[in-house]
């Protein structure tokens, strides 16, 4: 089975119980999570052999983390020690009118800074057929960046499809550098992302232009600007979400493959169990719809798409939802029947 | 005061808190319930003076069953102890788009290995006016089915009014027999039946009609059909459930009394608290209400319908709606008005 | 800064988890608020100078209260300590189309008990800018009335601003007068009043008129009737709310200067995490607003039903929305984005 | 079998989580319980027909109350509804040298306003054997008091067994009236008392003489004097308690039958995980050994005394040890295995 | 590194928070454990190359178990899918005089239901230095037996060590045959064995001769009497356990290697947190011991000892004692530390 | 009422619940705690006028100490806001003989990087007669070890008491200095300190003497040779603990005041419900026994004592034993009765 490595961070998520503010809360439900993270456990969970690669501080709070790597059967085994501290953040669920609040405690995180040179690439990559990562790798750390770009130049020597989730945050990129200092190097290698039309723009240093997601007759225009900038692009996906409120979403997608144009049906969305890692549930079920159904990339969307929907209704970081669960959404039922 | 007497099994049910995955559990809330006993607590809670027959390992779990009868108010002075365990269902609570999910270990139980001859049924039923039971006993074991028709004869020939359930569970049937092996024989005895007219069909050995629930011009012929099987009947209800998603869900009622059809008014029921037992909860509105109301077959049925809808924003097996609320929003109350 | 002193009761809440009913808790959420309280903690949240003033017992459990108004930075130094008990209530939280419960067992309490004279109020309103009191201490008893009495009067006499909300509820009052023995007096000083028209009119001695908030032209000429009695008024607010159920309430407000209306925009608010204190919080927005925005009525009418909306999405009795969150609502947005 | 009743009050009572402060509590453990509803308890535990009679306020709350003795299996048919309040007691739990804490809040409850003439004890008692009361009761008001004469008249005309449980709370007892002025009325029908001597002299209004406990000879002598004044006295036994810390006790207990003097064996309890109910338990064991050992005083003393040393082992105000768990205690074993 | 394939049952443990009884409980606990299961766990903690065989059932309460499995680095490659159930098991922790409570529901179990040829033990144990088992298996039924006589003999035939917890429960042993008519064609194979004297002798059809544990003369001879009988074993160990109550416990251990006794010095272990599996923690510290100070008897049982120890104070079954802090106690330091 | 002030910080800590490790916890109590400001609660307990200053990041989770510091009635309005983060810890209780387990996460906190400069000292002391700091601050980085000093010199000039702490942590003091580079300079203005010879001669540089605190004659020369090199120094006190296990502590204390030394009878401190702070508890009851008994040396290191044990008992950093409890058990009594 062809093995998918994803490189990034994974943190210690702390959340008051249920919809309580911060100030109101005397515990904090723990639990492990981060995009890149997120991502090969969606994909153990459909049963494609997901290896992680990170850096954790040699600690009982970076056990932890570790522990649930292998408890969700993510491959852990290129991991490296060292640094001083598991990255944290703290999450405040929101409901209603109210959105949820992240603040975010990831400074000087071991994953923060590693260096290039720190992993063994070359080991690590030689018998992966796909490598992920994400734009918020590049954003913590100007080491991190150069780490990343290490990362897939050697998988770009080996062969892998690489993948990247541009997950623009303004409150990161605190070390100097603008994204398209930085992106774009890193991104001319990839053959799949994951983002919407104007952070690309943004990122690759081109003037946004709000795109009309419902105009199929100017979308592909503004998605081959990509391929023209990043010549190894094959696939450019957008999650489309309208927020009704902290509670209620509408999610559907869009994928253009150089060619055409694919739209996921819009689902509704409500209650929102937990709608962080929502993103990071497309980008796991768009891999492994690229891997499962090559030459059905609406297919491959929508199954993206029902992964993204699902994951709200999941409490965590990432998607829990069953290959089967997501194939039943992905084949048009949500109605969320009993099962018995 | 008439006493009702139900037959059938409690179980011990297990949930992860709130709407969390069994994975992600590190404990299960503990419950008591089963359609049978689910039905002895609502008729206690309205007033009825309500007896729940089993069979209960003698231990301390089968003890914890006991008292959970006792708390509400359920007579519980002919249960009989013996056999190996009490049952066990793992209840997974989902939310929008993901359905709850249930894993029974329920086999091997104590009531499942009940045999004919276990309970004194003369004795249990001379001062009753109803007995109840549901098509799970008769699905759960040929020694259940035998007990239940056993109970069934003596309840028929003490002139009780005889209930049942229909409960088609497709997992169960285990014991290589077909519902319509069984079925008819215990059914003949009884007077009143809730279930879709598909199920009852199919229990009976007739082949499904796909029926029509708003075309009341067929609806009596359907039923009728069920009439002429069972000589004993007098009343069927059907529960119309239509599932936007796990959280939300549209409640209606119909009902035939052998010679008309009354509809009750379809309300929106969101959010789900929690869906099991709404069904055992339309059936025990159902008692009360041909009970109360022996000659307004709508009220009786509106007062079904009210119970089902309030049973879905109460946590656990049975519904702890109180007589009044239950009037009140069979009275067309449902704005969920704070009482103070 | 201007400081305003609320006076009233504050309780302990006791609230089963999530939506159980009373009778399945085995423990109780302990949370302390009261009507009059909540309206200082919102203000304190906004950055004003607020001061609350009661009657607690000298024993652990009126401890934990005060320590509840020091950590919400509540002044609490004029607080008296006498008497048997704290109020306490019992809160059951509703869904869909079951409503929340409450059970009061507020009798006797410290506050209840409090006495003319108890209180220096000269003392405590020398360097206030605003008094708020409201009719349940009116309600609670013959002394408690006389206290909120003496207090208006002082307040009047140093030119303070004075509001209430009216608060009718007409479980309390059982100490043998009606309200409209008692308010009037109290009334005749208050400079702002808080409540639907029929429960002034009722208060006043006056017989309802079941208004209709829509119809613009017959408002003004209901809320000058209330002018013409009470000769200090100058702002009338009335919230306005529609509940779909206990989870989906719709929420708007009107205002009335003596001289012109204002409607406040009607919002969906669904789910409803906690109502209770809703009001409270549309209290503390309106005299926040009428402080911040003396000459613009439109936008303090927005705030509170701004603050008001929030609150809904807020467990426990007080709102915790801060400044901005409720001044962004008030500007429009209602998306409950994720801030990260 | 033989019914015994118990007269008193049931409460609710909320605790803080472990050993946490009052201040620390975001929420309270909320049982039910209070000395006499504890030993009737204990007696249906043990098999015994036990009946509790008391005044419960027609709310959830007192429906709660309700629903918890009816799940210990004790009647509750005779309770009066009425009143205003469910007694409360707080409870903060010590550890090592930190006491253990009780904030009452009991005042005004139903059964403190119970009245003579509420209950209907001539049908109440006529098919019993004994009749059970404690010194609270006559210290909560003195209508209640007044209550308890009545009942313990009537049980000595009908011929019951009557035991009483001093119970002294100095905190009580603010009716205006002495325990001297109300007691020795009370006391001279009872036939059964658990008490220290001098709880004993100070209730009959002789001097306090501060026993010795170990000296066998004096004991006697004192006991005596009791049997002198109260004639129908047969049986008088009294707890010994050594504390070390809160979380260290050591439990014995001692009996005087008018003749002799029985010693039970001191035991070492440790931990402890709820010192609360654990004289209720002695009584409910010492009630038990009389009736079954009607003739061996020294195994009765031992079961009582086996009782309440387990009961400080149990959570909660009642005794919940089986019968068999205090007979293997009364019969030496306290190793504390593993049952498997 | 060697690897240790241990076999055996994971079962789904459910307990009462804290001391509470079982009925008190309104959530268990959920944790999943099991003899053989938590030797493994230990030896994955110690570094070890630890694997589990075991059959669970397809269902998602399986995948519970597997996943605690992969958490806790035990190989899991191996496991086979099939059976209705995963075993279950009650527990009610004590304190003090009050002893922890089982109650077993692993009859049925898909472990239990296990036959012989379900595993390749050829392929399995291959590449292993180390086979473990225990009497449970043996105990659970006939066909679980001969599955482990099957194991077993391919690892004799490997040259693998193999050791024995014997476990003897009298509640087990249930389907016709005696432990004396099992287990020592089982145990002719084993190298190592863990159990007392009598244990071992009535196993093995000999006659009980209750040793004293103090007597170093005698032990020899009465150890010697198992290699006579047991022509492959090199190493008997047993855990010396005195209970003062089930809060504190005193643990030794004793080894004999053929040639010598060992003793390990007893301990002081108060509080018990949980002493299930302490002897399952005293296996996994015995089999580390022996692969790591192969010349060093005593140290090996050092090691055992320390880490049965400090099982006691970790709740669950599995010990999570680290390696250095095993070795810490068993250089003799047990003060209980902070580590800052 | 004079004021005492505290500077440090405070941290978030987080702690599994119970005895749970690190990796069994799903969530973290969280509380907010740390040695100076832990001081500061036990003064304003006592009913001292108690200040706290320190640096906060400005995010809703520094409003979460601010919160707490409100609650527990200390003064904050110094505080002052700025840098990244709030200091983290992590917390695994341990039991028996498995000691506790600190992860610290405090580097670059707010306070970790406060300089010199940031506070207006001669504004803040100005109405002081106390000030009060720890080897903490010192140990965490260059300039707050500056912003000590810097603190000291004024509270120096402004004639206050000022106190120390020495709390050596070898963890800490990762910033290139050793202590005996930078306390002396500190310690030189200091008049009262709390530690051990051995510390106190480390951190000045002397050579260590492991001093015998049983030996009343040495011990005068010992720390005299302190008051030689300290020249303000006017008192030291030494905390005596001995730790029999983890869930069982001896603690003792020794006083020094230049001429003659005090002894704290010790006090057997079991079980343990949390050790962390009880350092912190000797020194706020050191500081009040020094304010409230000037002339009796013997009497304030009593309460100091007797302050440390009780805080043994609580949960969380800081000491919430009331004053009444202290001096109860400073007079002599640890039974732990029950107050009721």
């Amino acid at each position: 089975m062809s093995k998918v490595v994803s490189f990034g961070e994974i943190m210690l998520r702390l959340s008051p119980e249920g919809n309580l503010r911060f100030g109101q809360a005397t515990s904090f439900g723990a639990t492990y999570g981060g995009g890149e993270f997120n991502v090969a456990v969606s994909l153990a969970n459909y049963g494609i052999n997901a290896e992680f690669v990170t850096r954790l501080p040699d600690n009982d709070i970076g056990t932890c983390a570790l522990r649930e790597m292998r408890k969700m059967n993510v491959e852990s085994k290129n991991i490296v020690f060292g640094g001083e501290r598991l990255g944290i953040y703290f999450l405040e669920t929101g409901a209603g009118t109210r959105g949820s609040n992240v603040v975010y405690d990831r400074a000087h995180s071991s994953m923060a800074t590693i260096e290039k040179g720190t992993i063994d690439w070359e080991n690590v990559l030689k018998d992966a057929a796909w490598f992920h990562w994400s734009g918020i790798t590049a954003a913590i750390s100007q080491s991190a960046a150069e780490a990343c770009l290490e990362a897939v130049k050697v998988a770009h020597k080996l062969g892998l499809t690489i993948s990247c989730d541009l997950n623009y945050r303004s409150k990161l990129w605190q070390y100097g550098k603008a994204p398209c200092e930085v992106m774009p190097e890193i991104l001319q290698y990839c053959n799949v992302i994951l983002g919407d039309i104007d952070t690309a723009y943004f990122m690759l240093g081109k003037a946004k232009v709000n795109p009309n997601y419902q105009d199929e007759k100017t979308l592909p225009v503004l998605y081959t600007a990509l391929f023209d900038l990043l010549l190894n692009l094959k696939t450019v996906a957008t999650t489309l979400r309208y927020s009704v409120s902290a509670s209620h979403q509408r999610i559907g997608g869009i994928l253009f493959d150089g060619k055409a144009i694919y739209q996921g049906a819009v689902k509704e969305v409500t209650p929102v169990i937990d709608r962080v890692g929502s993103g990071d549930a497309f980008m796991g079920g768009l891999i492994y719809g690229l891997l499962e159904y090559p030459n059905n990339s609406q297919r491959a969307l929508n199954f993206a798409v029902a992964a993204c929907c699902l994951k709200h209704t999941i409490a965590g970081d990432y998607n829990l939802a069953t290959l089967k669960e997501v194939e039943n959404m992905a084949d048009g039922d949500s109605a969320g029947l009993v099962s018995r």
